[in-house]
């Protein structure tokens, strides 16, 4: 049997030097230690001085010192915002290429506690015995400069934006909120559904779709034989007819003549190969440049799929056959909207995450929409203290705060009916809207940031919203003039949450789809839930950008995703 | 200030009333019991006897005994793969609305041990108080029949076939594999990343690619109003230039008349308007049906993203943009291929996992690989070990022993041209391949399962191929013939991973990317990461499609992912 790969020597694993005996654990699937290891700890990372360690990371400001004696780099690998600091020696390396910003450096060398008085705030400092590797940069041509640079000059740099402060900071904070989601969702029972992105459904016609298609590479490849091989004309048709026709006339004179059995054969052999010659001909000779056609519209029965496929703009109404099964689920993935919208809320790719509940109702949906924002505030204090207090630095000295209210108060809950009552109150006090308010209207933002800042001045739940202003699927309330969905407000963003029962009655749905004029015949598959086992259920959208926002109090969406995609850029 | 709507009552709140004082909890945000909460008890729920609680699910089976007296009933919720025995009296509801699969029922009943001697495996069952809800079943038009339902079958009925045992126990396992997956890279520190589904990059030409666009809809829209305002004829914009024409000679009348400044002014202002009229009709008139076009290619300065986009099959490039700042980072969503494939190892769609770390080279990723896996055959023997008993009955019997073997060994390690000689060496032994074996050759599935199932009946990892057949991204070794590149084979399914150590030299990637005749422009962003502060990093991905058929030992990749999407076909 051939030699096997030993296991990894731990060549320079950390050992116990620690004044207390603390040791640094080194990363596992990468021979060193993580920055964060050394310094989220209580002591700063003082006790482990002494101790022998490799580090990596990327330069973020260097200076020489000492006329050129030595250098201090203050080195970032991602694993927290803070830098080490690390100190080389000339005789170790050629200073010069070490200290431009962005160079990546792996060095080995001692944890040692700096000298007091230099005006640092440095706990411990690594003091490098070796250069392991470095990864140079040329200063004068570096595209990220060490000036102060704007969010919005980084969306044109976005392969090297996560190197700064902010937009790795933002990585960390939307790392942690992913995983807040699955593990409140799992410790809650609620399993984890994979919805398609490639759709055929339309859910309720939330918004322009793009299409997944290969139908115009197929009709450029069609464009192209037709140049290679241009179709037959007309006259080609007509003499491939002709020899048919011929060719017929030779088999039936045969037949007529009752000659022998090899010679009908062999003419009806070749009549079939003038017919199959005729067919080929005359498809061919359809064959047009341009998108295939049928009766005047695009035929996708040439498409990969053999008919018309979208990219979903939510997954709720397929992984309702799974909470229609499965009792608590949830989706949490990539969604889209082919909208030309240019605002700082709106993303052509966002995540939603949509759970779905079934044998629960609107008050369950509440409830459970509460206990999920608040678990995610909780979890951002809990496990993101120092990304948080960069963003309160950078962005929005309010966020700590809001995070902290938000995830210690009961959200108000009131109707959709009391809503409208009090913004007319607002208005009969002097309040102006740029829209007006009476009931019926979609609540604009400005409502809803209204309720939520300056009413409430926390999050706010409005539900047992007027029909008319919402989807199909929402379960019709006694009054018959509301449904039972509800929206979450809070605070910096408005609208986080849309949700709602779900309407479980056959009848009531099917009169739902009619009244609103939308064709039955695509949501055969969803009435089929409710004819067959039919189950009283809820869920909700959250957005997870707009969580995002909430929570850094970041401006704009295009920040807060690694790859913001909107009308005219999908960079990478 | 409006009322609030007070927190929920759990009317019905399980009270200490077991034998032992256990006490089964309520499900959050649905006013029940999980069933899983009541049979997956070492004591099968017996210690629960006496309690009162609700529960709700659906009839596997159903069936009215003592003449009608009372009914039986199986009742499942998602929550484990075993069912509830529920026992209703005829007094309660009309039985004959609750005995058919597929019935969703809600009861408050009282937990009772069945009596002995009945042959039932039963620890406990409820019995019914009240009935509270009923999603009834019409047996004779459910498109489910009680009969054994193959796994063809239900893939033409997606939106149900969540409700049979095997499915589900596929969503439960799909579940935990998924969650294993977060939980093992949020362990180990690795950040996760969501990278794009819309990419305007490809993939060093990983196959080909969806189209992402709205320009078939930009196109139909054109040509309906081509219909609806015929483009102007050549009269028409002849008879605009002449009136800019005119226009232009009445200015240069008034001026050489020396006109009045109004007069003149007015005139200007009369060429203005017929000049912009003009310029609009000439556009009009360029138009043309079909895709908008530009030196005889598709012109997609029209699409949504000003450019040609598609959608993603690999996250890899674009996460490697986040170890280049973060270090370790993980991918994990969907992904596409619009390969026209009908085998049952391939989707268009599937879900891929995808780490990358710096400061690591081809050991670590192995390293990190075998972790991985390791821990995820070790997650579903710990917590889901009756779905994998479920598997074993229908699809494997083998399975749960194979989850065991790879969680305990130390996988194989042999390089690709070890990997060719002990195949040469089968050869020469007798054993025949359809594919012929040489130093050079891409192993086939057939070599790959020989490797992993016959020669060393474990997973086997093949590292260090011939630069040929694989990515111009993966590091050039020293020989300059072989790249670091590794693949995880394992029994039954062959491939799950494939990795590589990144080139990080910036000339010798450059250098491949020529060679391999790919153009350089669009790797620009790419090739900055090499530019500027440069780092060893290594990567895989595995396809968790194929973890999921290994782990259940089922054959089809259509039946492990809720929504399959391949050739002709993408319900729902």
């Amino acid at each position: 049997m051939a030699d096997e790969i030993a296991p990894p020597a731990n060549q320079l694993a950390a050992v116990s030097l620690g004044n207390d005996g603390s040791t640094v654990q080194k990363a596992q699937f990468s021979n060193r230690v993580l920055i964060r290891t050394i310094l989220d700890r209580p002591d700063g990372g003082a006790k482990l001085a002494g101790q022998k360690i490799r580090i990596g990371g990327w330069v973020k400001t260097g200076r020489e010192q000492g006329k050129g004696a030595f250098a201090f780099l203050e080195v970032n690998d991602g694993s927290c915002p803070a830098n080490l600091q690390v100190m080389v020696d000339s005789s170790l390396y050629d200073l010069s290429k070490l200290v431009a910003t962005g160079t990546c450096v792996t060095v080995d060398g001692v944890l040692k506690v700096p000298p007091e008085g230099k005006g640092t705030k440095q706990r411990i400092e690594l003091s490098v015995v070796k250069v392991i590797d470095v990864g140079i940069v040329d200063a004068t041509k570096y595209p990220l400069p060490k000036t102060k640079l704007t969010l919005e000059f980084l969306r044109d740099v976005l392969h090297l934006r996560s190197r700064t402060n902010s937009i790795s900071a933002v990585a960390r904070i939307r790392n942690a909120l992913a995983f807040a989601t699955h593990s409140f969702f799992q410790e809650h029972s609620f399993l984890y559904i994979h919805t398609p992105i490639i759709t055929t459904s339309d859910c309720e016609g939330a918004g322009e779709m793009f299409q997944a298609t290969t139908l115009i590479n197929y009709t450029e490849r069609l464009e192209q034989d037709l140049i290679d091989n241009p179709p037959p004309t007309e006259a080609d048709v007509e003499a491939a007819r002709l020899i048919v026709k011929e060719r017929g006339d030779v088999v039936a004179k045969l037949k007529a003549a009752k000659a022998s059995k090899e010679e009908i054969t062999a003419a009806v052999a070749e009549l079939k190969i003038a017919k199959e010659s005729f067919a080929h001909i005359e498809e061919r000779s359809k064959l047009k440049p341009g998108l295939p056609k049928k009766d005047g519209n695009v035929d996708y029965s040439k498409d990969f799929f053999g008919r018309q496929a979208f990219l979903t703009v939510s997954g709720q109404l397929q992984v309702e056959t799974y909470a229609c099964a499965l009792s608590s689920v949830y989706t949490f993935g990539p969604t889209f909207r082919a909208e030309n919208s240019h605002t700082s809320r709106h993303l052509a790719e966002f995540w939603m995450v949509e759970p779905e509940i079934a044998f629960a109702d609107l008050e369950d949906d509440m409830n459970c929409a509460e206990a999920y924002v608040k678990y995610m505030c909780k979890w951002l204090l809990d496990k993101c203290r120092d990304d948080m207090e960069l963003m309160a630095k950078n962005f929005d000295s309010g966020c700590i705060d809001r995070l902290e209210l938000v995830e210690s108060t009961p959200f108000g809950r009131i109707t959709y009916t009391e809503a409208i009552e009090l913004l007319e109150e607002a208005v009969a006090k002097g309040k102006e809207f740029d829209n007006k308010v009476e009931w019926g209207i979609d609540l604009a933002s400005e409502h809803e940031r209204y309720l939520t800042e300056v009413l409430f001045q926390k999050p706010l739940i409005v539900y047992n919203y007027p029909k008319g202003i919402k989807a199909f699927y929402m379960r019709l309330n006694d009054d018959e003039k509301t449904v039972a969905a509800m929206d979450v407000l809070v605070p910096k963003v408005g609208e986080l949450i849309g949700g709602s029962q779900r309407e479980e009655r056959y009848d009531v749905i099917k009169k739902r789809i009619e009244e609103m004029g939308l064709p039955i015949e695509p949501y055969e598959w969803y009435l089929d839930l409710r004819r067959y086992g039919t189950v009283k259920h809820c869920g909700f959208g959250l957005g997870f950008e707009r969580m995002i926002l909430f929570a850094t109090g970041i401006d704009n969406i295009r920040d807060v995703i690694p790859f913001p995609r909107y009308p005219g850029k999908a960079d990478l």
